[in-house]
């Protein structure tokens, strides 16, 4: 059977996650394999690079699934965005792949955006897209914090403890923190990338460092946590709301062409 | 009866517009008097820089209102978005104002920004926030054409026959646009500026400028629809939801402190 990539783009507001749920609970997986079956009628079952959590955003998830049909990619991509609407789900683009390739274990590097708006006034145009809080934050603080994190670490402190990860291992590659004026107050960007990630370990870091950014914590205190690693120690996990899974890489680009 | 001045930012998918409905829908205006009424009790009516049409945005409609206590501003702007809850719909700033201003006659420039995005997915994150369209345009052969309607010109061509304007004669200051990446496509902001605006003259101008973008028109075109003064002659008026009421200048900042 021939093996399509996806490219993904989602509003997660209505969705339980990305993840098929038993009790039938709105789901992105699901979404995508109901808008297959029109197209090939039969169960399908698609593998993600990223399996959001409830209320998380993507602009660049991938999955892949296998069809019986030579489909044409555009075609393709075109025909599941027909059966896919109304649900705030698109597909940016189709490619054939070999069957080597599988959207989870090919890929080598996942990067991620938290937006995070501070300002007085209750969100308006961005409810439901970002993190909101009243007080400008101290980006210098939560970069100097963020730095202690990068590289490779024992990442228990941020880590859930649902997380069925093997090993609390990663190696963090970017934290890099971005600030922009927005109509009654700031934002901040935050971009994490790494070539896996622990479960809630996003929000966890980015709920730390708010702490820091408010004053409450000191930089070092964030390398404190680390070092602990012990759950307990880490700040409050932040929303979902805020998270947007942006890009995944793999040794080879599928959508290159 | 002291007066304010209120900075507001809204999301108006679900409102009919600013204007308070006689029929009782939803609208903006009406929302801030209720909540303004749950703070003094009593009628209360406001008037606005930019009557914005239904499904249009704001991140800078400028309104005023008398009331009879004197408000510490801050505290006023805090209860005002207490009671406008859940309506997506916030006050950014409130400043006392003299009896001699105006939120509508003082003003002496208005900015809009119109946000166009072309992709061949749907929409996802910026659904009701964007005119969606599926090919790419020339934002050159745009901006040529924008060129022929900058300065003082009889707008016709550009007016709704609704409107309400003693005089079709309009500056318009400017009309830039930029344009940026987004997954899947690109997006096309229009930016514009007048001292005031004829009813729809920003969606007549984007709709027909999106023509030439398209390549169906040419930037000599409008100059020729400009001149015809006949508003058949204009091309088709753009849809509501891209549109946002950015900005509205006055002689003296009310919210410069």
């Amino acid at each position: 059977m021939p093996r399509f990539a996806l490219l993904i783009d989602y509003d997660g507001t209505p969705f339980n996650g990305w993840q098929r749920q038993s009790q039938g609970q709105p789901s992105v997986q699901q979404a995508v394999e109901d808008a297959l079956a029109k197209l090939e009628p039969r169960p399908h079952t698609i593998a993600a690079a990223g399996r959001t959590d409830a209320g998380v955003h993507a602009t660049g998830q991938v999955a892949h699934a296998d069809l019986a049909r030579y489909w044409d990619p555009f075609r393709l991509s075109e025909a599941l965005n027909h059966h896919l609407k109304p649900a705030p789900v698109a597909i940016l683009k189709a490619a054939r792949v070999t069957e080597d390739f599988h959207a989870r274990f090919s890929a080598t590097e996942r990067r991620y955006t938290f937006r995070l708006i501070a300002r007085r006034a209750p969100l308006t145009h961005d409810r439901g897209r970002a993190w909101h809080i009243l007080n400008p934050l101290d980006a210098d603080a939560m970069r100097a914090a963020a730095a202690h994190l990068i590289g490779q670490h024992d990442f228990t402190t941020f880590r859930s403890t649902l997380c069925q990860s093997k090993s609390p291992v990663k190696t963090l590659d970017e934290i890099t923190i971005d600030t922009r004026p927005v109509p009654g107050g700031t934002e901040y960007r935050f971009h994490l990338r790494a070539r896996s990630f622990l479960h809630n370990q996003v929000r966890s870091i980015v709920g730390t460092l708010e702490r820091v950014g408010a004053g409450s914590w000191q930089p070092a205190d964030v390398k404190a946590a680390l070092d602990a690693r012990d759950r307990a120690a880490c700040g409050p996990v932040c929303p979902p709301q805020g998270l947007y899974l942006t890009r995944v890489i793999y040794p080879e680009d599928p959508f290159a062409t």
